[in-house]
This record gives structure tokens, sequence and C-alpha cells, in this order.
């Protein structure tokens, strides 16, 4: 199993996170390097996307991968695998999110120049992660079919929060009770400005988009 | 539709958690109450669980149920029209979790004394809840097969504070790479002590166990 490399997280000091993080922003603008804050439930498959996903860019763009989680290093050493790029562990020893000090925490342990990408992927949360700007030029959030149609009503900062809606999972759609249409009112209702993505992880369905999507962003943030 | 009462939750001004709860559990102890904190994630079927088991139990035990949510009140009136008992939705205002005294605030929306058993539904979430007592006599999660067999790895506390770990939509079992054994193995891991119940809320297969076991708990706990 390949070895991947594990920061332990300190609680930040910084008490202004909004200015913390604009200035994280700017900093990553400066140096051409586009950060992905990547959001969700636990087990919505924010892995398997990321393999997918990473796996039809890595020949255009020079990625990185941050995993966020409170214990173990099993996301990290999956991208790894299954990728070959640099993933790193971030373990939050009990903090349910990152904001913008701890997320520069991270990103400290990997070679900034060396990358084009370079993808947070946030504690598994729909409530806190949203409430903290982690820095990141963009969020993203993975809502999976086995969760509902109804989360959007639910957690309403989440949604509010993110450009784009991934929704995962579609080859079981049968199985659930979940209408689309449905959820995408719901999502509209909340953010009325957010592109929802329809994927199936597992198989790679719908993954181009998503893919689509984060390429012309990291291009037009590097111009 | 079904109008349920809502109770916008406070933050809580006690620094005192521990004892706050110790205080509350011993309140219901003397009223003969006994209150259940039921924790997930987003999604994995909690509400459908509650109405399950409440029909089983409904004519055994008066029962009442308190729905947390940052937003909404789909769940509150789902419960009600779903078993016909009282269903309160508690509001949290963002707040990613109860504290002990944030439940007692929900606890005083209800007549006490007409209810054995009172179900906290908390926020669905599988890190902060897991931090706060809320005076519950016994603390339940439900983990959902779409989610993954290897979340007690990465929310080691969740699985740690539950006396009981029930697994859900098992009907779906055959389309998600979860492994009954492996998890088992991960949730014994983190507590030893745990059961753990497989169910299909959906079907109901299995809800039989997991209300049996809270009947006893109710009837244990009035002696």
């Amino acid at each position: 199993m390949d070895e991947v490399k594990v920061i332990e997280i300190k609680k930040s000091i910084f008490a202004e996170n909004e200015k913390d993080a604009e200035d994280l922003r700017k900093e990553l603008k400066d140096r051409g390097v586009y950060l992905l804050n990547l959001m969700s439930s636990p087990g919505s498959g924010k892995t398997t996307t990321l393999i997918r996903t990473i796996n039809l860019l890595k020949d255009k763009l020079r990625i990185a991968v941050m995993e966020a989680d409170i214990d173990s290093d099993v996301d990290a050493v999956k991208i790894k695998e299954a990728t070959g790029i640099e993933s790193i562990q971030l373990h939050t020893g009990g903090m349910c999110h990152l904001d913008a000090e701890m997320t520069r925490q991270g990103l400290d342990g990997l070679r900034l120049q060396d990358y084009d990408l370079v993808v947070l992927e946030n504690v598994g949360n729909l409530v806190c992660p949203a409430e903290f700007d982690t820095g990141s030029c963009r969020n993203a959030m993975i809502l999976s079919v086995p969760e509902g149609d109804d989360k959007p009503l639910k957690y309403p900062l989440m949604f509010s929060v993110c450009d784009v809606v991934v929704i995962n999972k579609t080859d079981v759609l049968p199985y659930f009770d979940f209408d689309m249409e449905k959820c995408r009112e719901n999502i509209r209702m909340r953010n009325p400005r957010a592109q929802v993505i329809p994927i199936c992880a597992r198989t790679g369905e719908g993954v181009e988009a998503f893919a689509d999507w984060l390429l012309a962003e990291v291009r037009s943030w590097k111009q």
C-alpha cells in the first residue's frame, strides 16, 4: 500500500477567517494555483468522483489532493493508488471543518509551484464546512441519490455557497425515491446560479461534464 | 398536511454541558421519561426508521418525537402524518448539534408527563452531535449501506458514543460495495459494546429487533 503524508492540522488562531481566506485566494491567484473545496455528506462518493475526474484531467493539469478527515488515511491512500498523483492526508483532530488557516497548513505540505489544481476534500459534513471560507477559488459539493432530493431544504447554507452541485450515484436511481427534477428545483430555490451535474462515479457516466467545468475554471483562473 | 409545532432553539448559555446533561438525565429518570438521541449522516433514513419503529411500539408506549433540523419541518410533518403521534420540529438556526440545554428547550415544548419515550432526531451530521451529551438515556445511530463500511474509521467519536448502530438500507446491498462483516469489525474496533442491528426501513425488515431493544430499554429505565 502506498504511503501518504499525514498532516495533523492545528486549530486556527486567527479570528478573522474572511480576511484570511481573501488573502489566501489572492496568493493562490498570484501563484497560478486553483484550489477547489469539495464538500458533501459522509459516503456520498467524494473520493471515487475525484479519482475519475483526476484520471480525466491529469494529462492536462498538474494536480494534487488534500484529504481532510478526522482520522484515518484511507482516502489519501486510495487517491494515490488509483491516480498516481500527489495526495496528502489532513487530520483535523476531531474538528468538523477547515477554515482558511487550516487549509493553508495543508497547502504548506505541498510544493505549490508544482501544481495547477489542488483539490481539498473537506470533512464529510453538510453543516459546518459550509460556514467557513477555506480560501478556495470555488466550492463544489456532491449530493448522492440515496441521501434524498430534500437535502437542499434541510441544509440551505451548503447549497447556497456551492457553485456546482454534483449529483452522484445515478445508477441506483431505480432503487430510491429520488426525483431529479424536484431536486433541481430545491437546489435552484437555494441557489439559482448553481450548476447541477448528475454523474455516476462508479461507472464514470457524466464525470466528463464535471471535469470539463473544472478544466475551464482552472484555465480561466491562470490567465 | 398536518401542522406541527416549530421551536426556534436558542444558543446555549451554559458552559458546563456535562453537568447540565447529567441533571437533565436525572430529571428524566425521576419523571419516568426515556430520551433516545438518534444520530446519523444526512439521508441515512432516520425518519423512515423512526416511523417504522413508532408504529411497532405506539400501542405499548406513549411516544413523542423532536425533529432537529437547521431548517424546514418536512420530517416532523412526515412523522405526524405516518404515525399520528406528537411530533415537534426544533430549528437550530444553523447550529450543527444540540447540547443538553438546547434539548431541554425542545422538551419544554412537550407535556412530558404524557410520554414514556421521547426520541430526539438530531441534526444529520456524523461529527458535531457526537461531541455533545444531550442528556439522553442512550445514543443510537444509523449508518446506511450507501455511505460505506469504512465510516467507523473516519468518524471514530460517533461510533464510540453510541450504544446501538443500526445499519439501514440493507435492500440495496447488492448495488454497493459494502461488506457487512468488515463494517461490524470496524464498529467493534471503535466500540466493542455497541449492538449492531441491520435493517431495511423501507420494507420494515429487521426493524423489530431495534424496536425490541428500545422497548426493553424504556421498561428498564422506568423501573
